[in-house]
């Protein structure tokens, strides 16, 4: 039995609320639970020195945890004079995910910066930011569309993310910080809304797990993400 | 006239909103018009080492604000390595204003970290920060008396703050950033329930002012503050 | 009774050295009592980006302690990896003081640095700073005139600052090391020849402060720069 | 065809040197094709703070690329002020590979520190050091049982990585540079001795890929693991 | 006598690799005794800005040390934030060195960066370094010949160097670490092929040294120079 | 002949002020022509960590430049983030400078940090600062006996510094900036009162030297320092 009482196959409570910004281009605040995430689209006339003149555009994203969104405070992380290594890591994961769904030639020489900001941590704050982060972007995207910035859409598909783990010896969905802490498993899906895979990540933070593990894995993250992006088109709708 | 339509001696609309944090002591989101700030109250069991052992608490507080929290997205501070001078110049001047409202001997050797995020900004984000900090302080001694933790209140008084400035020639209160951008003087007050000053910090942008001009100033700022400690009263009625 | 001896209006003695550096276009060497400060001015043909093109001239200061400027030795700013909240909050006040005075369009396309440098500390540097800076701005702009680089002078008046406390319940004048350790109230007045002010800064260190408590230190601080200003005349004459 | 000529199950020829360095506990040059990685094992009589006094010892890795190691030359990271993200990221993934095989309790209170030098790079760098680094990790053990430091063997298993990708629409095994530059899907994998798996990471560069693509890249690795094992075999023989 | 049982004047066996990097113009695997340094020369086309468009190229250096290079392992300097100053004192007597026999009109407007790395450390790296770093140097110089980038040959001579010591009272020839440790005198000469000083660099570690000592290490080193640049030539050959 | 119009073998001007700081242990403001520079002792009661425990005392230095003590203003260190390599060069020269001359053991466990402050640079500022700062820890050491705080002097000899340079084909002692700008050789020989080498650092900027040379320039020096020596007994008289 789970410590939230869920199924091994139930999502937490989502939620989109949109526009939450006054001065973003697109806004998104997302609740997986008690897991809430700020996230909004900044769009800037400006491209990385690497893609000058190329007519592409890029996204990129950036990630932060304010100090008390954990249960213990944790360090500001502009006191500790670097973004750490998770934070990277987080921010080029949310960042490759929104890239696999963009159109770089018909959004133009232009940059879109998402920004993920964690208000509250239960657990998942990466999977909840790329789902989010997805909101904000389109509203970016048709910000854009409404000023005649853009000829053709350059939204290809819907992308959104889970994790999944393996909990007391069973495969379970979208884990919070109370499992997450005690799994043995830990893995993150993303998956666009055609049901292609855009990054697996899993691993063992104990014992090694099986490959019919993974695929239970697997099975679960595509259900969880069908209806995660289900909710992405009510809320745009 | 303003920009913002209202008379010289108008406060934005204020509001608080508490326990806005799962994990915190004590939290507030407060709001001066559209500028909101997330003030959460972290209780820690140690105090700064220069302090050890002396039987007295402390009171510190940091501020951040989120890249988009402004017109133009700001590079995110924990990618420039270190907080700015103005941060670390706002974050002081918030710490100084609480602990003028403290008795450190009855918090005993604790320290309490009062972190204020703007999520969105429209000008007096360092006045607001301060308003809505004391509402979390207090929540936060409030759950220390009701755990026992303190045989006295700590807390001896209110401690509000709110901005004034010379706009077209004209004092006027609490700016919002329009207004900020153009005034000739900017001013931030810091007083305490029972009307004693803990902070004046007045710069002339452009022309220097007169001190009847101060005067005036100050009178605004305690007609204001008077009102932000009454909304604080009805706030934790 | 003040440890100085001195009556609460009274400044300790004040000194200006000009021309104590072979490189600088202009240069003082200050003393208020023991408190001594080197201020160099250092002309340059380039403004920052966001002033470039527009014609107008800009006016910073950088501002330091030697280690062994203070009665403790200090860890070396160098050493320390970045200029610490203190410094940034002094160098900006040095030079927000110094603009207040300074028509930026006559300066030209221009950039002045001031670098004030603690050589030894008791009190009140960053207003012996501000003071003695005002005449190492002059100097420098005479050696333009000197060099017909400017066609009308960019110095439109004098600024000068001082510090006034509560001490032992009293309002005192320029406060040394020894005063300022103990004062319940600290603060830093900056004011043009003319008698405007450019700058107030009033903190409570302990005990709140009252709306007559500042007025009387306002007034302390107009006599005393009254006599700075004086100086700096003579010192130019 | 792939660039290399190998047929898509192939790995490049895989050669191990032992006892490479005077210094260290255990050492181990690994090559993987034309990437060389030095690995070398430093045992210390000391834990990080947070085990401290519990019993158990602790197994970290960290990386690095010489500046020429690779085709341009990169800036060095002492030179950068921090190591970036992407070495961060894989330190942890090698120091978690590593720490899967180990039995901490067993290792007594000791940290084993597992430095990864590339000395030159033709892709898959980091599964090549997941692979030496176990020899290293292997040595330094040995060396510890042969000064009766440890009473049980502290190493469980073998720990191998091997990356895949989908290269020209065909999943293949072991990309070098060339393919992994022009890679849609780059996926590693690490596996124990006894076939489970420790960690997959798979990402879409361009297009997402499909379950089947990832089911068959994890043959693909299990096959190839199951060949580096036995020659870490051979090699410790 | 001397811990390695060497005779005063007499080197370690220094052997040297040539071409063992895949990837850089130039490159040189150098011992002296059990000190391993990886040299690689990187060409580039631009010079540093001060040089920009004066015709002339550049030669510069840097330096490192595998974190377990030394017997007890140091830390890795990326980690540490910034390359120490030992290490920005070896990498500018380097690039001093190898400029003091090039021709930087002759070399053109590029820059040659050469990275000494160091593998294992026995005393003496810095010397190594150097006299590999000439025969990297002359490579890359070979590989532009090649390719008909220069019409003359830039490298006018050889240049080496050799560490010398007063150990146990007597003067001697290219310390290992043993010897280094407990030098009283501790000293690095760098000088050309035909013979002349290019560096002298001695430092009492303890009792100061006398000028007939200092005599004596100058014809220690010319002789050992000596040979290190006939085993140089032998090499290129 | 010299810019200087000086013989080879003459010093510039020294001139040597005492007790010029109010707060250090002792202090000398030292004048080598136009180069100034602030020498400040100041006593601790405590040793760097390695040396705890061992009865033993040390002596260490600091260096800085004030931003305009040159010609052009430079960037001050402090925001620079780190001292640069020049400057951790020239500190670790003076503290192993003094070192040479100082007991540690009589000095007891306690540490003497020297600051050296060029308030004004033309050349030779490393050397000046060892040869000032021998005269601030000489005073310190007294204030110490003064106070019975060491039982036995613990400075053995005096130290002073002087550089040399070939300079128009010719050797010459004690270059100033526009020398040293324009010298082949550059080198700072350091030597006690009784007349041994603490430091050779002889490099060729230009052409390489001979031996001859350089020993031109040892027989300069040794003349310099002679003067230089006496000057500082004149000093302490």
């Amino acid at each position: 039995m789970r410590p939230s009482k869920r199924a091994a196959s139930d999502l937490r409570p989502v939620r989109f609320e949109r526009a939450v910004s006054r001065h973003a281009e697109g806004s998104c605040l997302v609740r997986f639970g008690d897991t809430e995430v700020m996230c909004t689209a900044s769009l800037e006339d400006r491209v990385p020195g690497w893609l000058r003149g190329g007519g592409k555009g890029w996204v990129t994203a950036e990630y932060g945890m304010l100090p008390r969104s954990t249960t213990e405070r944790m360090r500001r992380e502009a006191s500790a004079g670097k973004p750490s290594g998770r934070t990277q890591e987080i921010q080029r994961l949310i960042g490759r995910s929104l890239r696999a769904v963009v159109d770089m030639h018909k959004l133009g020489e232009r940059q879109i910066t998402i920004d993920c900001d964690v208000l509250q941590a239960d657990g998942g704050t990466r999977t909840a930011s790329i789902t989010g982060a997805w909101v904000a972007l389109h509203d970016c995207v048709r910000w854009m569309q409404a000023r005649d910035m853009v000829s053709e859409d350059p939204l290809i598909d819907h992308v959104a993310a889970v994790s999944c783990g393996v909990y007391g010896g069973e495969t379970v969905l979208d884990l919070d910080y109370l499992e997450d802490s005690d799994a043995e498993t830990d893995a993150n899906f993303v998956m666009t809304g055609s049901g292609n895979l855009v990054e697996v990540q899993a691993s063992a933070e104990g014992e090694p797990f099986t490959q019919d593990q993974l695929i239970e894995m697997l099975d679960l993250a595509r259900a969880g993400i069908g209806q995660l992006v289900d909710l992405q088109k009510m809320t745009i709708g």
